[in-house]
């Protein structure tokens, strides 16, 4: 193995002169350095410090693994998380799964390669059996997307409960034809949401239509395309729940190119509460999502794991969420004559 | 050092099963998974593979450092980028700076430790003698943000033109007081953009004028601050050049609220072609970056610096920006008389 005398020796210098550069101590000449940079690389030299990997010494780094970066919600998120690990001392790497079992499973190595001293879960594409078995090499927290039956800690938003109170301020303002707008199957936030929705139904004595259902609904065309669809409908619905506020802001702005009146003509309400919301004519009324508290959370937990070595254990922590009336939802043109 | 030997034998079972469980072979027992990485945990472990850091093996990673993702031009850059290098066989790692020098350097570390084959820089925080320190280390290439004398490879966009095409749209339309914006003050994208918009005003026998300045504009917030600014001088620009479709849409939000006409009494031009500019009401003329092909070109020339381990190069690959009208600009009401 090459060593720093070595270095030292083809350099010309002296092992303290390298060891100075190495470390980037201040007042060594540009010349002096970049004979070390030449004689390091001619002979292949890392410095010892990469072999932290191999004594199992700490890294001071932290992956969160989330779908897509260009969903807001997510840019967000990963914003907070890194103000909350620089706080921590750690480093945040950031990877994209892009919906892909098989990137996940790639950035999941970085836990079994030891380049990251624990990892947070923002999204799942595979199975939890699958996953779990990388808490073998450190420990592994959900934020936002999670598995119930997970033995790991869980920090979350209740998305039952904003499902159902969303799905509450339709019905009040009369709307009883609800579409319901949802992106992935198999998550688990979109399927608590729904029980919200639900649960709200049948408060008044609804049930879920199948046909007001819209699945893949994650951007602005998105919501465009839902717009086109439902506008063709025999009996249109009066409001459409979108999941969120991307898919609000192209479903209002298809509409307005098409003559339907928001909210007079159609009642829309996002999730969320992006800026987007604020800058939409009409603003969007949507549900506030705690996403710094979460993101907060998440940091603070898988940290202390970290440190303590413990063998991980279920724990649940969960976050409210919050009706904000704006502009793009009102009373029901069915019932505005009662 | 434990080998996996040590591991069999703790965990009572052959070398094979255990070597099929590291490697995530199919049709080994949920029992024995778990025995096995009970063992391995116990022992502390850890697979060759992650030895290979110090083999000087390839990792097939490649790290992009941006300064933040809630900008959605580094969103859709990332993306972009993402897509690109799967398709190459490597993984992305992204790294936020948050405009922080020290985060940067704790960015460039991943190359020195051999956990990165190569890194791209979409921005830059730190001087480039202190950057150009860690070639010795592994390929870096600069994507976007730039700095014309270092000598490695650098994709980016003609901001000069693109400056220049917006201005020159402006005037064209009769402005003569046109507001500028901008965000870093060091950044060479946000120099080059206003050399475009000075040769512009050049060319109309105007200079450029301090007091329709407005420096820090990155953000929807930005914007609406930028409005009440201009709002309330006493020849307030007819024209706003914002740097960024975000700016330009909180500008133009501000000024809906304020009463004031967009475009009739203020025309506004974004910067990016977001797809904001679309759901704006007025949609928003700006100036369109072909992000995707420069994310292309950035994975494909580092990918290639990878495999021929050359000595980095000054190469220069630049891609060309387009003018879109759309409703925010339109004739200036000083000139409408004319």
């Amino acid at each position: 193995m090459v060593t720093i005398n070595d270095v030292a020796e083809l350099a010309g210098l002296s092992k303290s002169t390298v060891s100075r550069v190495i470390n980037h101590y201040p007042h060594v000449s540009q010349e002096k350095k970049q004979k070390v940079y030449q004689a390091m690389k001619t002979l292949g030299y890392v410095p010892n410090s990469s072999a932290r990997s191999l004594r199992n010494k700490k890294t001071q780094m932290i992956a969160v693994i989330v779908p897509r970066l260009m969903n807001p919600f997510f840019g967000q998120l990963i914003e907070s998380m890194e103000v909350a690990a620089t706080e921590q001392g750690y480093q945040l790497l950031i990877c994209q799964t892009m919906y892909s079992k098989e990137t996940e499973l790639g950035h999941l190595e970085l836990l079994k390669m030891k380049q990251v001293d624990g990892m947070i879960l923002a999204s799942l594409e595979n199975e939890w059996e699958t996953i779990s078995e990388y808490l073998t090499y450190g420990p592994l927290i959900m934020c936002n997307e999670f598995e119930e039956d997970a033995n790991i800690p869980i920090v979350k938003l209740d998305q039952i409960h904003g499902g159902y109170i969303a799905t509450k301020h339709l019905l009040e303002e009369g709307h009883r034809r609800i579409a319901y707008c949802s992106g992935g199957h198999k998550s688990m936030v979109a399927q608590h949401r729904k029980l919200g929705f639900k649960k709200a139904l049948k408060e008044y004595g609804l049930e879920f239509e199948e046909r007001y259902s819209f699945l893949d609904a994650y951007s602005i065309k998105d919501g465009m395309r839902v717009f086109h669809e439902l506008n063709q409908m025999e009996e249109p619905p009066t409001a459409v729940f979108t999941g969120g506020d991307e898919v609000a802001a192209g479903l209002i702005t298809a509409a307005k190119e098409n003559g339907v009146r928001i909210p007079k003509d159609l009642s829309v309400i996002g999730f969320d509460n992006q800026v987007v919301t604020k800058i939409m004519d009409p603003k969007i009324s949507t549900i506030e999502q705690p996403i710094q508290l979460m993101a907060q959370q998440a940091i603070k937990v898988l940290v202390e794991k970290i440190a303590s070595k413990q063998d991980p254990q279920k724990e649940r922590y969960e976050f409210p969420l919050k009706l904000i009336v704006r502009e793009s939802t009102g009373r029901s043109p069915l019932r505005a004559v009662e």
